[in-house]
């Protein structure tokens, strides 16, 4: 089998309980049961508050609670940290945890700076063979993966260009009340930090590594009101950019968090010399696909012809689910633990997503190179 | 809270290990997870050979398996029978289960004949408050949930018509080798008990129930080959039918599992005296409403907004799945056994299905009506 | 060529001037530009008022316009007379075009009744060569006539089953005033006349004869507002049937005028052995087809590669309109003249729908044999 | 009426009788009929040999033809001349037609280079009152005006970002012969000038002002086959471009002549601060609207509710054509010949496209701002 599945359980902490958080959970409590091998252990559960702590761990099967994380981190009994704490903490939880000797599973973005992300990549590149993983989900699905190989297998020719936008709408109201998010400080990057590194990890996954980048970014609500009175917004509501790929390639990309109706739109469309494959997030269970002779544009419905759906499903067009994607992230991690393929993206490859979204975030109209 | 969940865990055994038989598991394992309660014990599995009861005992997370599913049924520390073993075991293994006082979570259709599910239902109705509910996993999903909500709160004005069909593909290649699941005695119905009764448990769920019908069916290849030679089709590879139901509306209905490119397509719309409702399970996560006085449909995402969705994610637009319905059903009955609303469809109004499905597969162009 | 355009002009005589008397104005005027051949003489435009038969002759650069229409049915410099009066008026206006010797272009539904749709059917049928051609113009958008090909030319297989609606909301609004078009003696039948009809053509031309119905009808709206009073309405707000064809394949048929949100869902798919086509006029430019062995269903852009496009434009993609129908209608009467293939439905195959949509409103839920 | 039509007949010189000259043609038979007035007097048509030019003057309805298109330009009963020639011959064209005192209705682009756009932008600004159009036809479709009127009305609050794509896949196809119009010298810009210019004039139409562009351009296919042996393509197969308006707005834009499988994909969308509209020419009669508060995107059909339809058709939801874009110009500029609004654009605003298109095909990934 390609992705050999561990034969004896391993130890899980989870830090964090929130949207991500029982994502992890129902990822561990259901990877052996949908891949085989053996199930993971749920030993330890980190929350702020030790009722949250103790409520979750129970909730979601771990063996104990605590609000200590460096105490989930360093637990003999652990073998892999599942971390989804707010992202000023992703830096010293996933070094405490890499130090400790374990593997780590990072939620997006890696860090607030790229200088945390290097320091991070550099610190999990010297670890004792410990693997890393950071939680783009986008990058499982079935379609995904069924469009990623596809393009690998020269299906619709030399891939092109690249079109790829991710909105959404959450912060549109201009009503919704300002927070630390919105600095620099305390959230880093706006919607690129939040939802533009998905597009990359899927844009990178699908045209290989950029060489350059113009970009801009737009702040769309400047000041939002808090019990203080109104407070500014310092990260970037929307962001625009063109690329070059190293293979030639060009690109363009935008992201938001302030386009009204959409909801989870991922959506790109990689142009090749031979067809034409077109993806969004909204529907993940359509990959649609024209290759050159054809009429038009063919509706694939997510089935067991995809990677990893039959796990889940023998039958197509029996819709795979968001949290599913997770499933498969868990997997991909214990699978390399047990000698399968690398998984990924893992801090190395994870830096360069943050490198790219830094530069559109700097740019400011002018061509930015990433260097390598 | 409006569901309550089981203070105690709940022993659990399952029987069937294919699509259905792991998408229980699956529900089981995470049901506690969603909604909160005490985790169910996954006590026994059944499988047919020896191998198989113990590798997906391991695979599923269950303390045993067997091959004798009478064991399962009646062992003491046992609460709740999962059945997922082919139709034609329906009856015994509900009966037993049922006489053993274990409540019964059955997968759809009932039984092979209306005979055998009218004395499953009496048997039900008999029991000592046990509790009943078949697999009819399409009536959970939070964009179902949600259209069943707006009609019965007259967004829609009156309902006056329906229009539905649920097609697949799975037998439209008449190379596909005869087996006896083709047969009234092995099978029982064709397309109408394997793909019309999800429609019919929809249709019932939105538009009340129904009063007369006149229906058609087809079998499109008459034979099929088996290693002894060609062989007949027994029962339907298509139906059609026209329904008046007690409210005064009328409905369309069609059914087909030769329907080339269709793979899921359980579809359906509703025309209110004040509005349109559409929906397709092949995009589940899709509702479209229109209300009198909009300009046409309006595309609602599945999202926190619809009932249950929040349980598994915060945010809107990230696909719900087809098995995440599973678990909507595990919580539904766990909860009614903790004393919450009653759960069904239960054998009761599980027979009105049987009834409705067995009129259509007989009616020949006349008339029936639906006794009651 | 295979469709030959006259050589000489033919003299035009047109009756109405509404939203179908504007559309075949615009299709006289423009069918030989399109298509070549001498374009036609619009001789002499009728309309119900002096004023508007000068106003509109005028505006349709008609020669004269007149309040008479027999003198417009019999002027010896008339060839071919386009007949938009109210239904009511059909059978008197092409029986008086018919014995004038005159060609004639009759918008659809034939007539009021049976017995006068079968009476026009006879006269014409006794007419000197003269040819009929009734106004179902969604037979000619290119998507539907490659519809009608790919089929008849076996690319789906054998078809088996039919689905189709026609829905529109034009009288959903409970406030609509009563007319005289909701009585059986005024307006003849009700949504089966006005739309079922055309659905009726689409469903014959793909599918061939049908051998049997059972079908139902509803008034949703009974009573309507009159200056008198609330008044009632006779004939049918929608209608649903089933269907078999002397082909041995089955259908379901539905159409409404009280469907919320739906404006020309003219929609239906054909199941073949083989694979499967879907198409909705409100895009009419789209057609999908699925063909055993393919992923799933390809969009077919209208373009030139489909029937009588290309006379239009060159270039695929480019929307086909509503009005451009009418204009290939134009084109299958003068080339039927011109000596090319038979055009139709003339009023032979009209009457065939007529008996069809007729057996629908009486059916009442009893099957009916279409003697033929 | 708000577009006054012109009470006597004007003459008319169509020059070129492709895609787009028969499509003027189709224009000036119906527009009077469509949207009253006296009917345009067809007068004379030029095309490149004796034969064609006779042959189209009698399928077009005009009174001569003629190979000299200086005559066509000149002649006295001449009003309006409708230039639909090469593009390098578009600014001889009209500019003698201009000099001749004649309106003129312009393909698009406007001219091979910024210095020929520029010096026809300056005759026209200096000529006798005589109108100027351009035939940038899909600014004309209900939808669009609708979408145009929707953000100008501030359905959607202020616009803050524009995305925008124009593909189409006419040279996707390696083997597609080499040819002048891939140079320079005989055909100007590549995609950029026959299909970029489109969308800039629907981005401008509903944002405004450009005032800053950054873009990069590609070459897909770089040699051809001639019977000479592979040439060189010069000009762009692709480009893409970020932008700023004056408003403060931004944008993203990119075009193909290159992507396989699409056809017509004129397809954009605008987010305001309280809502977001989508349209897709491929799907013209489609506009999606949100606006803060609702649920999703809503599914507009074009309708007698916007701008223009209602001339054509009464009936919501049917269809309106490529073609009859063309109309609804060729009113637009007879009404301002009749002291209606102005029509547009006219060179002057041309100028401006043709500014952004040449801006983007040099840009090179630098900035670049729009002088005015």
């Amino acid at each position: 089998m390609s992705n050999p599945m561990p034969a004896k359980e391993l130890g899980i902490a989870l830090i964090g309980t929130g949207f991500m958080g029982k994502c992890h959970a129902m990822a561990w409590r259901n990877v052996a049961t949908v891949f085989g091998g053996a199930h993971p252990r749920l030993e330890i559960l980190s929350d702020v508050t030790d009722e949250a702590a103790k409520h979750f761990a129970t909730q979601f099967g771990f063996a104990r609670g605590t609000t200590n994380w460096q105490e989930a981190v360093t637990d003999p009994k652990v073998d892999i940290v599942s971390i989804t704490a707010p992202n000023g903490m992703h830096r010293p939880m996933a070094e405490a945890a890499l130090k400790a000797g374990k593997h780590v599973w990072l939620e997006k973005p890696m860090a607030l700076t790229l200088a945390d992300a290097n320091a991070m990549a550099e610190l999990a590149q010297a670890s004792d063979g410990q693997k890393t993983i950071l939680g783009y989900n986008y990058l499982r699905s079935p379609a995904f993966q069924s469009a990623r190989k596809l393009i690998a297998d020269g299906v619709i020719g030399k891939p092109m260009a690249f079109r790829g936008v991710y909105d959404e709408d959450y912060s549109a109201d201009p009503l919704l009340p300002w927070s630390w998010r919105m600095t620099h400080e305390g959230g880093g990057l706006g919607a690129l930090g939040d939802l533009g590194c998905h597009l990359v990890s899927q844009m990178v996954a699908l045209m290989g590594p950029v060489s350059e980048i113009v970009a801009q970014t737009q702040i769309v609500v400047p000041t939002r009101p808090s019990p203080d009175g109104p407070k500014s917004v310092e990260n970037e509501d929307s962001a625009m950019a063109l690329l070059r790929f190293t293979s030639g390639a060009q690109g363009s990309f935008a992201t938001s968090r302030v386009a009204r109706g959409r909801k989870c739109r991922l959506q790109w469309e990689v142009h090749g010399t031979e067809g034409t494959i077109v993806f969004d997030q909204e529907n993940m269970n359509e990959l649609w696909l024209h290759r050159a002779g054809e009429a038009g544009l063919t509706r694939h419905l997510t089935g067991p012809d995809q990677p990893d759906f039959a796990a889940f499903c023998p039958a197509p067009g029996h819709n795979f689910g968001f949290n599913e994607q997770k499933t498969i992230e868990a997997r991909d991690l214990l699978s390399a633990i047990t000698g399968g393929p690398a998984c990924g993206p893992d801090f190395s490859q994870g830096l360069e997503i943050e490198k790219i979204i830094h530069a559109m975030a700097t740019s400011n109209g002018t061509l930015v190179r990433i260097e390598r």
